[in-house]
């Protein structure tokens, strides 16, 4: 346990926002830490057929296009279901049949509270992707086993990837994808 | 590709940094994107006989005790390698007999550069932990497959620990453990 002496409030942006606390540590001693507060997130791995659906976006923090499981942030007060299914259809046009949570992640506890909250979804194409403003997604559709592939040979560098698709794999492999 | 068009310094703080930047987007319209600077970490699994050696900490931003991987922040200039075989010592007191590098992830790239380079690594008791000031860490070790029990049922809510541990069984199980 640490306990907050004196939060200064740093910066108050649109996906976050920066504290710095000084906190008293469990021997009794004092220190800082920087917290950097989100909202939380959601991240689906849809299932359609043999395929997972993926995103392809630039990501400016690391000035590179990554390969993603879909995922956008909670609303305020937003259900993380709902905004998976949201954001589902947002950036992949596609719509789930049966959707089912397998986890929750904390991103960099270190530093963050950002929350993600993974969905596994039986999915079907609906319409065209309707991203949020700013958002330039490409859909690349991939059979599991070669993302799990790409997962071993370090080419999907997106950490809720690769926890979703590796958890998602035990409930696949599990037979419970028949439910 | 976005391109940044102006930078604006937010924090310069011990662990982050927090820029905001007017950026020009891929259709050419203007935007903005919030940054979390990071030096990077390095995270390993260390495997001792059929066990692995876990850390458990309170972490301030998430206010919660997490079970994880062992893990730490590089230091200017050093190479990961280095950086994994000191904190796994620091903060296990065991030393690394075999080590091997199976994944690089970016931990939260919507917002930040943070990334962390996972290893692998079979490893032997030496001495006592030697944590840095403010860590107060417990050893725990726990079977393998107790691990990847506690995942599924939502135990562990580390995404590095999670990424980390499904990642090293792909290894594991490939018998690349005795190479």
């Amino acid at each position: 346990m640490e306990k907050s002496l004196k939060c200064e409030n740093i910066f108050n942006g649109n996906i976050i926002k920066v504290e710095r606390h000084r906190v008293e540590l469990q021997d009794g001693s004092e220190s800082y830490r920087e917290v950097v507060r989100h909202k939380g997130a959601v991240a689906v791995v849809p299932v359609f057929e043999d395929k997972v659906v993926l995103v392809k976006q630039f990501r400016f923090p690391v000035n590179e296009e990554l390969l993603e499981i879909p995922a956008g942030k909670l609303e305020e007060g937003e259900d993380p279901y709902d905004c998976a299914i949201r954001e589902l259809k947002e950036e992949t046009g596609f719509v789930a049949q049966e959707i089912q949570k397998i986890g929750e992640l904390y991103t960099s506890p270190g530093f963050s509270d950002e929350k993600i909250h993974i969905f596994l979804a039986r999915v079907v194409p609906y319409g065209e992707p309707e991203p949020d403003f700013g958002e330039f997604i490409e859909k690349v559709e991939l059979p599991f086993q070669d993302i799990v592939k790409l997962i071993i040979s370090g080419k999907i560098l997106d950490g809720k990837t690769v926890a979703g698709i590796l958890l998602s794999e035990k409930y696949l492999s599990g037979g419970e994808e028949n439910d």
